[in-house]
This record gives C-alpha cells, structure tokens and sequence, in this order.
C-alpha cells in the first residue's frame, strides 16, 4: 500500500518548528514529493516551501495530504475533519503520522468511500502479519542499532541508501517508523505491531531480493531501553541483519525518558547486540558506527569520532559532517 | 476485571482429547472452580467431571462459560452463537481464549449489554496499557523464563504459588497467557498487546506489593526463539525479576515450530536471560531450574534432574515428580 505522491505537507497550528518534524524529516529527503506546504493561522513552523491551500495544491497535481502535526489539542477537531474532507473531495488521499486515527472519523471514512480516496494511519498495521519463521532468505541487510531511541538511525540509513544508489548499488531503505514511512511511501510502524508478530512484520518488510541487494533496515529503540527493547529485539531477529551500525549520540545524559537509566557503553551495546543477532544470522557482524555530534563543535566532533573509531576498530562517522561514505565502501 | 466463578466447560465438539487443554489446565489447578463440562455431539474430550447443559449449570450456580476449544471450522459457528446467546440469557458470563472474538459477534454483544453480562476475550486485551518505565517497585517478584516455548513455565509458577501458599508465604501467580488466565481468573494475554506497551503491561500486570509478597510471572516464549523473543525481552524488562527459574524439556529436538533452530545450552540460556534481566534489576539471580521430564523414564529422569543440577549448581526439579519445594525454600 504505496502513499501517492506528491504530497501536500499539512502543518495544521504547529506551535513551533519542532512540533513540524516530521514534515521537515520528509522534506529534507524527499525534496522533489513535496509540493508545498499548508499552515493555518497561529502556525509557528515554517518548512520554506511554497504555500498553498487545498485546491491550489490539488491543480498542482498533490495526490496526498500529510497530516503530520496534531492541533493543539492533540487530537484531529471537528473543523480540522470538516477541511480534511474538503482535500478528499478536491481527490487528494490523506495520510496521518498521528495516534489518532483518521480511520475513526466517520464523516471522513464516508467520504473516502464515496470519492475512493485512501485514509492511510501509518502509526496502526492494517494489515495481519504472519509470525516469523526464522528462515534466511536472499538478499543482503543492514540495520541500525542504537544505545537509545532518536540517535540516528533512521537518519543513517536514509543517508546509506542515497551514498550506496549514487554508486549503482541496489539499495532500498526499509521504514520501521511513521516519518520514515511518509519518507519511502510504505513500511510498517513497528512499535504498534502486536508483539507476537513483530519479528514476523520485518520479515515481510524486507522480503527475499537479488543477491547483491541491501534493504537498509531503519532500527527502533535499544537493547537498553528498558520500555521499548523487546521491540528493538523482534527487529533484529527479523531483519537477519548481515551488517550492523551502531548509532549514538554523545551527549546523551541518560537514556530517553528514563533519567535513571545511563546509556550502555559502546562496545557493550555492540556485543549486547551481535549476541542477539546471531541468533537469525550467525555471520552478522558490524561495519561501522554513526554518531549524531551535533551537540558537539567541530574540533570537539572530530575528536569523538576518532576516539570512537579507536575504541571499536571501524568505520565511525556522522551522516551529516562526515557522510556515510566509509562505511557505504564495506557494503559496495 | 476478575472472570467469575464457578466455571462451566465449554468443550463443544473437541476432536481428541489435546483440543480440550485448556480446560484440562484449568480442572488441573482450580477443580473447585469448575462446576461441571458442556460435551456436544462428536466431542472426544473428556474431563471425567459432571456433564452439564446451560440449564444445569446456571441452576447450579455457574457464574461463566468458559469456551476453550473452537468448533472444528476453527471459529465460532453461528449455531454456537446462538447456543451461548442462550448461556447469557440464563445469567452466565461468557469467557473465550480464541483468537476470534466473542464480542465480534453482534448478536453476542447485544445480548450481554441487554442482559448486563460480561464477554472476556481473554486473548485480546481490551485495556490500554501505558509505556514501561522501568521504575522499581516494592515487592518481590520471580519469573519462569525457557529454553523454548511450552516447556512448562506455566506449571512451575502455578506450582510455586500453591507451595509458598502452603507454607504462608504472600504469592500471587500472575498469567501472562490464555490458560493462565482463565486459572487466574484474570491476567493479560502478552503476546496479544502492541509491542510498543509490553513491558509497561507487566509492570501493570506486577504492581507495587507488600515487600515480602512474592509475583509468581508466568513466562512466555525463550530468548532463543526466533519469532518471539521480543515478547520475552519485553516480559523480562516488565517484570524486573528478583528470582528467575529456568524451564526445559530436555527430549525436545527443536526449537517449537522453527525445525532449523537448535536449542540453546542451559548455560547459555542463562547467561543470556541475566544479562539481558540486568537491565531493570541488576540484582536478578537464578534460583533453580525447572525441567518437565514427561518424555523420560523414571531413572533417566532421576539422572538427568542430576546431571542438570551438578551443570548449573542449584536446586533441579521437575514439578510433577518431585515437587518445587526446593525452588521454594530459596524463596521463603
């Protein structure tokens, strides 16, 4: 079930530029799906893209509109249900990255019905899932893997497709999360899977392929995360990684949402998870390490990563500083 | 939301005697609560208690319908629906632990709301639960973890309760599955829950108790087992175990339902359970191991418990026959 592109970016009353994330996450990677933008009044976000309201990004061709901020409220309100089925009825589809279903707003579910529009909730699995078998299937994988949640790794994996397509590499980036969703145009929200159907969702997210093709697996939470590892587990069983990453961000005080919880150590996290791994993929190994050093200055930064790099013996970069070249060069 | 009791046995038309274990389990452990079975026509099964219709069992007292087995199509046959409408005009709560829902039946749900019962479908939990903090809390709690799946981790820890009970030890066993909650009488079907919310449901299921009442968790699933380890990491983390038993079946060659897995050693077993278990209670500890040695004869099970107890250095039991007294005496 592809989201039809172009997209509208919806950015609703966002309070503030980060309560646009997600917009901002899709366009950064897919600049050319990106039509325009729509705010209404009170917006504080800005994406610096041209804005347009429902029919004027409908003539230009829009086939889908990105709900991608709830209003202040949290929730979708009535007058927002009211102009949502105004672009369904100018022949847009709507996609949400909100808990919220649009799928539970009966005037907008007659309404995709009657116009044959698609509602798609990427936060909520329509579909059933198989449990996973465990069975390797062709075709080459990465995942990233991270000491925390929100270190990087959907960050690292978009940018390892771009480096290794830019090489003539067979590469295709694998969302697990509902930005990462809008940004490929499908995947699976895996956090809201049903659990015992998690390693079973990756296996059919990243199905078998041409030998010499990478699905880059974009990874969720931590082994150490004491809210969200099981997820981070299922994941890892069923992407039967080859190649791991690890992903951290050095100024981390303590692991996300739980100030009791430090962050493992890297070499800790890295052997936590290849023990894991092996369990699906015994010649999994790791190929390199992405580090978000954006809390850090330049000078600081390159120091970081070669410590990093001195302490794991490989390839360590940040995505955005360094590129992820080095460590595309294990994969091509 | 407690199941009432008594309960009557729903077997339907159970094809052997296998399709009736669910109820076999509750008879098992809660005889007292089982006021008779409900046989039809072609059912092989049989509990060797009292045959009952509706009409008996609401005049003696039944206070819920226990559907354990499905009709041999696999779900709920709209004459069996109709048969239960009529268990709930005579007073009675309807409990299933299919994966089709009982309140998927509209003519069902009509009936409990007009009549002011309940339907538990116990494999689907109807709450939501909130993410896992991690957060200690009073109490002690031990958790039955395996090599592998049903290789006896609900037995230990029903065992274990009926032990510590015995000797006026506080113990409460917590039901994490289908059966188990129907012994229960309530729990949370883990498997069942969105993965994102695993371990925030045990810590619901396991809440803050008095500091010597001992959470007996049941387990589910094995680290080792390539489509459900998630839910076991998920479960490990939600109950922050003090005490951990290890449960096998030693005649198993296989993981269940994976023919290429192997199981894992005893040890690796255990380390792997510790080190992840470390996470949210670094003072976790293994207190025994608990095998199920139905596949041996009386003197290989002698020698195996032996041998397995002179490997890992604690109290080796089997349930059935020897008892879990020694696994008790470490906790009380």
């Amino acid at each position: 079930m592809e989201i039809q592109r172009p997209y509208l970016l919806f950015l609703g009353n966002a309070k503030d530029q980060l309560a646009a994330k997600t917009a901002q996450g899709i366009l950064d990677w897919r600049p050319d799906w990106c039509i325009g933008q729509m705010r209404l009044e009170g917006c504080n976000a800005d994406l610096k893209i041209k804005d347009m309201n429902f029919q004027e990004a409908a003539k230009a061709g829009a086939k889908t509109v990105i709900v991608g901020v709830a209003n202040r409220g949290g929730v979708l309100s009535p007058d927002w249900v009211e102009m949502l089925t105004g672009a369904l009825e100018l022949g847009m589809d709507l996609a949400s990255g909100l808990h919220q279903r649009l799928a539970d707003h009966p005037q907008l579910v007659e309404a995709a019905k009657r116009l044959g529009r698609k509602l798609h909730d990427v936060r909520h699995p329509t579909r059933e899932f198989e449990v996973g078998t465990g069975a390797k299937r062709p075709g080459k994988r990465l995942l990233a893997v991270g000491t925390d949640c929100s270190v990087g790794k959907m960050y690292t994996t978009l940018a390892l497709e771009k480096e290794l397509r830019k090489r003539g590499v067979k590469a295709d980036f694998r969302a697990t999360g509902q930005t990462g969703i809008f940004i490929a145009g499908s995947g699976v929200s895996i956090d809201a899977v049903v659990s015992d159907f998690v390693s079973g969702a990756v296996e059919w997210l990243s199905p078998a392929n041409d030998a010499d093709h990478w699905d880059l697996v974009e990874g969720q939470g931590s082994l150490f995360h004491a809210s969200f590892a099981g997820v981070s587990m299922g994941l890892l069983h069923g992407a039967q990684p080859d190649a791991l990453v690890l992903c951290h961000e050095p100024t981390r005080t303590h692991m996300r949402g739980l100030p009791h919880y430090p962050l493992p150590g890297l070499k800790e996290c890295m052997e936590a998870n290849l023990a894991a791994a092996k369990l699906t993929n015994p010649k999994v190994k790791f190929v390199g390490a992405s580090i978000n050093t954006k809390g850090l200055d330049e000078a600081a930064a390159k120091d970081y990563l070669a410590k990093v790099e001195r302490e794991i013996g490989l390839p360590t970069v940040d995505p955005i500083r360094t590129g992820v070249g080095r460590i595309a060069d294990a994969l091509s």
